[in-house]
């Protein structure tokens, strides 16, 4: 057993803000590929409407492949119950139910406002628990931190969603810092509260380093008892409300902090910068954010 | 009083890594420019051979021009006696003596052994108490966390050299991450132990981003105490054994870290923000590391 799961989300969130759509082919590659480096768990694709965001027209595709792989614990993002149910008939086996913190960010979002977000995941938990099968349920708190549209949201925000999703009962639930607003203090408070509610492995942090702080953010909340990270390879992925910002923490980069610091990741370094490097191929236009890839290894990293 | 005190070094550390020859105006200028904003000391050239480094021939001039500035506490790097004799004569305010913890590092970057480079401390240190008028004299530890020719380099060889320092009598010492080596474990390590030894404001940590743990590096020094930093204009700086690898902590970063988390350093970040577009005028060519500058303040930032 790792001492920390990090989940990767490039092949969601990273390519949700990729302009050219991968090719089927290449996400499949990619997720192969990055299984068999011991990523236990791997968020492959989103169930949003095509017209919204035409990069996971492939969405039914992805999930097929990704439910062939042992060993694998794979989620996929659904914005509302139609997107649940289409994944649920597919056999997905975690789903991962987004709404933000923020009003405003939720209605540009999902187009609905938070408390019918909330009353939604009732009716998808109730979906689910009524199929024969059960599939895990997550949730994903975006704008946990701050939001572009609103500026910085408050810890009470949060906690109060917390408890309501608590209420109808999820699996997990994902504290986003969807445009990279987050600093440690905030971090600090938010989940020392946030442990005291729930159990610290239902959690996951989910930062972006849009202005720097990813990294610095996911050592408090690590500090703090935290040990589920999302990230994505090459720190894919960026905010559409500032372009040629950073985007997702970057895989590699949060392999190379745990391992630096002897918290095993189960995951070998040299391997993933290879995989990197290989899947930076697949981006010629996408600015790599990761530092690991660029300054490569240490000399006589164990 | 600000809770922290952050040196830009990027007129000496960020410009000995830029290729092409930064006119004098423009150093002049942002030097001004940069003290205007509130920061109080700033490293702003170095006295090495100019066969050596280029950047600094105008090293002479650059040290007149900060000596005329008021409120600023100026510094100069100097690699060996001749260096600081020069330096003094010149009325430096402060020197910074530098000299690595590794012995490859050492003999590649001063051309003597480690032993030789203490004994020269102390020459340095008995010619300027000589004078009439005495200049602060710091030290700066190069390569203390680790070095692209030995690997990682101990914390017991850095402690070693701190006490041989300590016993000479100096009135900081930097220990800075060269290469981008350090990971946060080993800073608490190193870190817990320095504050044992001497006063926590006699101690400056410079970290470079190389590897992405510039950031985290900073929050857990200061966290244990230490409240001194260097930092780079833009990222700007670099390793010579990683091109294309991003160099020191990013001055506007660092400020947004400590601001956004409510530790006073004097700076607005707005103003700074603004200097940063100008002075990255004067690098059509570099890299911008920081990431504030692309990402913008975040909404309704105080």
């Amino acid at each position: 057993m790792s001492d920390v799961l990090i989940r990767e989300v490039g092949l969601r969130d990273g390519l949700q803000l990729v302009k050219n759509i991968l090719p089927t082919e290449k996400k499949i590659k990619w997720l192969n590929k990055q299984s068999l480096l011991n990523f236990k768990e791997i968020e492959v694709t989103s169930f949003v409407p095509k017209k919204v965001v035409p990069q996971f027209f492939d969405a039914k595709i992805i999930l097929n492949e990704a439910n062939k792989i042992s060993n694998l614990t794979s989620s996929v993002l659904v914005p509302n119950l139609f997107g649940a149910k289409k994944a649920l008939e597919l056999n997905a086996q975690k789903i991962n139910y987004v709404l933000s913190a923020s009003e405003s960010h939720n209605k540009a979002n999902v187009n609905k406002d938070v408390n019918s977000s909330i009353n939604e995941l009732s009716e998808i938990v109730n979906y689910n628990r009524n199929l024969e099968k059960n599939s895990k349920i997550g949730v994903a708190i975006s704008t946990a931190f701050g939001c572009s549209i609103e500026g910085e949201i408050s810890n009470l925000k949060v906690l109060n969603l917390v408890e309501k999703i608590l209420k109808i009962g999820v699996d997990e639930i994902t504290i986003a810092d969807t445009v990279g607003y987050a600093n440690p203090k905030q971090v600090r408070m938010l989940f020392k509260k946030l442990i005291n509610l729930t159990d610290n492995l239902k959690i996951f942090a989910h930062f972006h380093d849009t202005r720097g702080l990813g990294i610095v953010n996911v050592l408090t909340a690590f500090d703090l008892g935290i040990r589920k990270f999302d990230s994505s390879l090459l720190g894919l992925g960026g905010c559409p409300f500032a372009p040629g910002a950073s985007g997702n923490v970057a895989t590699e980069d949060l392999i190379y902090l745990f391992n630096s610091m002897r918290v095993s990741t189960g995951i070998n370094l040299e391997d993933l910068v290879i995989l990197c490097k290989n899947i930076s191929n697949f981006f010629p236009n996408e600015v790599v954010n990761g530092r690991i890839l660029s300054a490569g290894i240490p000399k006589n990293y164990y």
